[in-house]
């Protein structure tokens, strides 16, 4: 296992992965790692293939891609030069192995080394699966990994205009929709209201949460679906009673729970909440989406130790192509930074 | 029944419900009748009753609001007072029911008038079903009393800075999250395709339309949700077939759908789309909100005539403190008149 330089010891480490490597995570990695925006008092460790990373930078280089880092200068981890796995033969199964044990290793890293943080590049899930790894997504190993039960996928950003975190936390995550209510129960809703508070509270003293409702209209009385009324408002208030202090609204109509967020976004000294809990997955990205555009960076909160990763796909349509843009991942890495040293989470495991 | 008088014939008559009276549609009404932008060749006609229009008109002036139109100048049409439906003790269900009543007697009135359009106030779907209408929304009566079996609830909305018309069709309306995938079909989209092009084709001779996927990712090609690989991209290609000139793209991932959207909105020159189809209620509607804010109305598509209605509910928490906002109600008078008559929309019926 790698263990950093006793030099090192006090820098604070980034571990990137380079996600799947057909698709356009390298990519972004070279073009985020040459970006000034990047604190230079960080430690990068990339987890991947330096083959990969070298065909990347000389593809990039003949498109007349200029501002990229030179793959030379980075330290890479390449366990693919030893590695005993499985013999595939399909490069886009292949690439979805290797993207899975990247991971492996660089949770074990994070793991083992204080002071660290991970970052992720997007993997394909159903690479994963043909290549006989069964998992929602990242997270859901990561979880595993560190034997955590009480996790939460989180899409937060920090906007340029006003400054303000916007922070969205997902109640269930990578499910089809059909499922979403039989598995949301008042349990979940707890656990994820404790996390969405515990996140929050890093940053603000006094932390006021929005939680949206399930159904069109939160259900309108039970007129356009019961569960609001039927469990998820007392859900809310046996919450409040055990918090009483925390300032809660909900369950809000969810056509209208982000309209605040775009406002706050856009214009300062608004009335600015500081969480919202999402029921479902689009619920959640479709308005992170619009308002927070590439500055939406993907966070697991409950490990360990902070995790980010950009809140885009593989693109496999695109890679190769030059075109890939950078500011999510370059969000990812200041935001993981952020996280770790600038709040009250910095946990040195 | 109410006809327009001979010297009217000719003028382009709006019918207006005051919707719930206990709720904002009053306010806005006044509100929204005494602006500038509301075209002066427009003939107003209002459903509603006289009384409450005068009682709102006097508590809007005590509390020192200034820009609303006096009722005595309106011709409201008070179907109240000879009303012989119920007695009914309760200030909210006896609203509901009213409002029930208004709703179609108005539709009496465009149907029977040609040259006319339909602009709904907001009412309350539970003091409908109190007072024993069950309808989940003014559109299914409206498509009721039309005979129409294709119909469609579609979010329309012009950007005050570039001019392009954003329009969101859903597929299903309102019924609770849970039901969207079973009572989604090939049929169902069918239509509402139908329906989406047929209107994005006032518009433009070559629509370009986008429809979103139902799950997460779009299902990821089954490992999040299988409804897009089993039927919904065979029922967009089947489409396709009998519609080969129409440019359609689709399923797409639902979080990234409206990206594009909040581009044209803001940004001169993107590449636009003429047309969304969301799979549910608010799948469509929370980006709806948040792009086109209050500019986005309510319409409903597959009626022999026009019919618009601001995208808010009634507001019943800031009735009466006059701080009601009749942008959408604005926009609902000047979009009913615009699909009217300003595109090759107008149908005489």
């Amino acid at each position: 296992m790698f263990t950093l330089e006793k030099k090192d010891n006090k820098k604070f480490s980034l571990v990137i992965t380079a996600g799947d490597e057909n698709g356009v995570g390298p990519e972004v990695i070279l073009k985020a790692l040459y970006s000034k925006e990047i604190p230079k008092e960080i430690k990068i460790i990339i987890v991947g293939s330096q083959t990969n990373f070298r065909k990347t930078h000389k593809r990039l280089t003949n498109l007349g891609v200029k501002n990229i880092i030179n793959p030379n200068q980075l330290e890479i981890i390449d366990i693919l030069s030893n590695k005993k796995y499985q013999k595939i033969s399909d490069p886009y199964i292949l690439s979805g192995d290797n993207s899975f044990y990247y991971l492996k290793h660089a949770i074990e890293i994070v793991k083992t080394n204080s002071n660290s943080a991970l970052v992720t590049g997007p993997i394909c899930k159903k690479s994963w699966a043909l290549a006989g790894h069964y998992y929602s997504g990242q997270t859901e190993l990561l979880a595993e990994t560190c034997n955590t039960n009480n996790f939460g996928m989180l899409f937060t950003a920090k906007s340029p205009i006003t400054g303000w975190r916007f922070n969205t936390l997902l109640a269930t995550t990578h499910i089809p929709l059909k499922d979403v209510s039989r598995k949301l129960t008042p349990n979940l809703l707890n656990q994820k209201l404790d996390l969405l508070y515990n996140f929050c509270l890093k940053f603000n003293s006094d932390p006021s949460l929005i939680i949206a409702g399930l159904n069109p209209h939160a259900g309108e009385e039970g007129i356009l679906g019961d569960e609001e009324k039927e469990w998820i408002s007392k859900s809310l208030l046996d919450w409040k009673e055990k918090n009483p202090n925390v300032n809660i609204t909900g369950p809000i109509s969810p056509d209208s729970c982000w309209i605040s967020s775009a406002n706050a976004w856009h214009e300062k000294n608004t009335n600015n909440h500081h969480g919202i809990l999402a029921m479902y997955h689009d619920q959640g990205l479709i308005p992170v989406k619009i308002i927070a555009q590439k500055f939406s960076v993907n966070t697991t909160i409950g490990l360990p130790f902070i995790r980010t990763s950009p809140d885009h796909g593989t693109g496999f349509d695109i890679s190769s192509k030059g075109i890939a843009d950078e500011r999510s991942m370059i969000e990812s890495i200041k935001t993981a930074y952020d996280l770790s040293i600038n709040s009250r989470l910095f946990n040195p495991h």
